[in-house]
């Protein structure tokens, strides 16, 4: 599950910067000199632990001479009350990355304890859970790293790693034949044309485009198996559109692919982590 | 509700470089040529909106000669099916602009719809609604904005504006009067000093101090009670952790002047909008 | 042939500032006051234009209220003489722009130059010749703009938009094998697997692990041509290495689909221009 | 030759943010484990060596902790097949850094193999060979670098740090008398002032204006001959326009003092060197 | 006296930027080999010392090798002829920092010998020297802390963490009430308001709004006296205008707890520090 | 009297980011709603206006609409009363503008006025009153444009755009001859040679390496007379150190022609001027 560190790095010092500021007025009145504090990050409830690396990286950046000791590893499950990282700094670090480290914690196990139960709900299926781009704006690089960690898949990183026609530019083109071909007169030559259907007329003009990946936009289970029925592996097949940790096993039995999910990284639900000096 | 466009504008720069990066694949293939579209922004179900002069500020990074005609404004409320802005433009910056743009909206209606619940919750009580720095890494300014759009109020927006002692402060300190007494020799003159207080015996230790808030950290409401009579009016209460719609206003009647919520900015429900090209 | 206006942007603007650091000496010391002049840029060998627009971003930058008169566009083909843009502008940006204007103007043209007389050398024969990531640094954005502008067509632009598997990918994963089908367990669904090989077992290694596209490097004339036959169309074939507009048109008749051509960026000949004040 | 290192830096940072975008796909998908290899970059050509600490820049600034042992340095002539620096890093620093540092090599080596060229047809005699700033936007400070370890020298690297009165200051100014007088009048102290003149009469007139430095712009031979004679010593002389290394020792012998040349860097023929895992 | 490293060192890097461009010509010309070279760094004139760890984060900057031996600390008095600290590092980081050292330390020297000298004249009385907004721009982190390095304190940072209604705000407003009130309804919890009067009438309105802090602008000592009175602890009373070390005393001797100077910055006299290679 | 508007832009910028960070809290308080107001700058002593174009730069970039009158303009003497420029845009811009503006033009006005002061000192003498790089950490630009707008003239900008080989270079390349005959080895050709001299024996020597500028640093009027005697013409000399209002026509009247004078910029008396709303 690789993090790119230098990217990570950026959005760390915004965050940063943004709580920060001019300075942590009440620390820095409070604690005038010098005072090496020991602290643990700890567990207030159960989830699938995602971003530690990020948290060291908002301390380390307050202290280069931070002594940091995981005790969990991200992809772990941890539960209420369980050690996740135990830090030694000098207080006036500890206090103002606090809240900084937390608010990524908290985000990235909310998202990477969702994958998880996604996955496992899938599991035995040949089916990939997959996110999308419905993301926090200017957080992609670590809502996507938070799904890899709980054990789905990444969708494409942006508008520039992939090809997706949806409904919006099948309309502007004058049609599906019209969009399609135009695509593939000017795509690179290492990408797949997906494109979005949603009905049935739709998935067979895609399948006359010999489109790679057809994408079952908010169709009913019965619609859904229908499609697959009719594409007949002559392309890959993705289901999207009101996916739930309910109702996705019986989404992947119809046999898709793929299932793309929005909720995993727009509505999250951050896991509770806390801080305490010692 | 003033929003700092130019700040809004950096986060919005960021958005639209993180998803577009070296270009939108898909529409450039499609769409070689200038082709002007109308398109409308659509509530897909009940809520406050937020965040539409961001949505706008996306699409105009992208074309300059942006046609924008709102049709709803932040902080009304939307019923499903309602447009809730007409945009004319090419039809590329359209299909680049419209995730991104949906992401900011529905993160920022999201917080909002919670944040007028909320409010609408203590209505006719003398007490405000806060929001905490539980905000997603590099969005503070607009989930705070957005906190504002739906009714409720802002607590500090980091750590330069605001003096706040809290546990882990007054235990590496030693003590409520040695952080309390350290501050009021360093801090500003314009700021008033915060106390979090977990029990009533800190309650008293911070009214010999002279706090001039006293943060009720995650009491029961018995407790919350207590504190308001000992605490007798010679320092603002605001209370703090656990609070939900079905509590807040138990809460609020106990007395308090101040009620923050966390989860306003840290698990937000994205409002489902969507966008069509005519 | 989409120019991506803020990223070239970004790029004129550093050039800009490399060139002016501090200001224009000469100028601010010669021209104290605003003087409003006329200039041309004049092709002085023939060739196909590009990089106009970027040009005119240079003055534009410099001057709002530049006045700018393209005589020729992108893609047209230019004669010794002949002028391509008539501006006015105040003197002193006419004369800060013009060494960086032109700089552009004469790497962008030779490369499209070069890329057309690859295009014309295989026209009617179904080959695309492409570009490679052998650009000069920070210029890619603009270098592969030019390639398109001259008629060729771009490979991918990074390493973060393609899947490419080469010798020493192969080497440091143990094997052509264990590399394909590790690829192919974490790549997105939208991007097809290209993998390098050098002589006809790789070839066969490489269908095996069903590749979508395979690069043949550096072969000669006879073992692309055997290359292709045993592919037999069960995956795309790209032949690179020593390619130059003398056997260009050879390689092409071997039945590859793509070629691609390092030294149409790597060794750019600029074509010559001048900016002439009247 | 000094290179600036912390100007260079930030130049290897775009190339690399260029290619790699929002990661190596092909990499990270191939080798999710850290696995160290070793690398050399070997030369596949003759040529004067340029831009190692470039390439070593590249690959250090993606691996902290890289194996970095030069074989060769920078001025150093190398052959066809000798290795010129050997590497240690994670798989995936090689392979994210390989075409990036090769770009750079490539380009700054052509750079540096073309200036030995020049410098070396002009041995012993009095003359200087000098670059101009046709450099590849957003490159100056390398191509510079080059030429200077090439064995040639850096006219000025901006309009900031020179004077250099042209044809077109002179037209818009009215004339060669006002150009001079006037920016005699606001160059700070520390500054030559250099004229262009392109015929002998040109040539009076800067004299007469007490030029420091005449430049004699695109002249034949014989024209060059006789404005050094006219000159006489009372001004240093530069010739440019049209120099290649078949005439560079004919223009040396006229007895002018500097020749720039303007395909060093705008014209450059890239050297091949490749990388290659072991 | 803590100081903001990191955004003191944005200051510092683009103050080496500024001063460096391009390169430093002389030294680099002069000392092409690497060169160790021991210097000191020298008061010229008595004063306190202020931005010493500035000084070093300028040499670090440019040589990460530094050899950095402090014999003075930021608050000390410093006496003509004493060495404050000494350096050894390349002969070309020592050249290319030494202005950009000298002028923050000497800058920052001059502001510290003026907060001490003010700081000094109230001595024994219940009263604190605050400095203003009128800082150089871009240098108020640094400024703000010379103050306080000096003895003396700061009033708030920016328009960002402190509410201050002024003259302006009042007129604009439709009058103190106005502003007031309304400023009452929209403030984060944790800020005073503090209300500027410029007369009697001025005081009493503050006073019926419950202004926190008032601030006497521009009164004379006898005015003052009386606002004093008036006032009778009911909120924090600071002086402000043409306060001088010659009438500070007797402005504090009204009772006033707050006296802010604004010369203390804008108008700074340099100390004299001068840099010496050994 | 050419003022770098892109790069002041970049000054302004960051000049306001320091004051607003996270947003004017007074003015968003009391004025929720747009609301237009006129105000104006006020002289409240004389003294030369400089940094005018500065101030409206400040406004602009708060709002774009703004409505602005200049009453002078820069280098002009301004006089107690007089108005300066009158503005009218919306209450909340020129509120957050206003402090930062002042800034600006006190400084700046400052500046011009100790400037045109000294340059009135020496007038009718063939002498040339210079700047030094002793101004306010990256706020060089602006220092030196007030600088010419008083009436005096600019040495180099920074290291980058002079040779100026000081009694520290000397010394660390062992000696004058060493320190000068290997700067004319790597020089770019436009540039002069300046050394610092602090006898007149330091004199001879720099006279026999041929400097083209002799700096007299620290000395004497005596043995100012005695240098310029000395040189004869041979080089163009400079005096440094120590120069106030009171001596420096007799400085000038030693015969040299040119002082540079760093108390200009490094120890600047604001000049006092306000802005009011009406």
């Amino acid at each position: 599950m690789r993090l790119d560190r230098s990217r990570a790095d950026a959005i760390v010092g915004r965050a940063l910067e943004e709580d920060l500021g001019s300075g942590d007025l009440t620390s820095n009145a409070i604690f005038p000199k010098t005072l090496r504090v020991q602290a643990s990050i700890v567990a207030k409830e159960q989830g699938v632990l995602a971003g530690l690396p990020v948290a060291e990286m908002v301390f380390h950046k307050l202290d280069a001479e931070l002594g940091w000791t995981p005790k969990k590893q991200d992809g772990e499950t941890i539960k209420a009350g369980e050690v996740v990282a135990e830090l030694e700094a000098d207080v006036r670090t500890v206090l103002a990355g606090e809240r900084v480290a937390l608010n990524f914690l908290q985000r990235l196990s909310g998202i990477a304890t969702a994958a998880a139960r996604l996955a496992a709900a899938v599991r035995g299926l040949p089916v990939r859970v997959l996110d999308t781009r419905k993301t926090a704006p200017g957080l992609r690089l670590l809502d996507k790293y938070a799904v890899r960690v709980g054990g789905a898949r990444n969708h494409r990183f942006g508008l520039y790693d992939g090809i997706l026609i949806k409904e919006n530019h099948i309309r502007a083109a004058g049609g599906l034949h019209e969009a399609v071909s135009s695509a593939r007169q000017h795509v690179p030559p290492g990408l797949k044309i997906e494109v979005e259907a949603s009905n049935l007329k739709e998935v067979e003009e895609a399948l006359e485009e010999k489109a790679e990946i057809i994408l079952l936009d908010n169709m009913s289970l019965q619609e859904i198996s229908e499609a697959v029925r009719l594409i007949a592996g002559r392309a890959e097949v993705e289901a999207s559109g009101g996916v739930t940790l309910e109702n996705v096993r019986e989404i992947a039995l119809t046999g898709v692919g793929l299932i793309s999910v929005g909720a995993l990284t727009h509505s999250v639900k951050a896991l509770d982590l806390s801080l305490e000096v010692q």
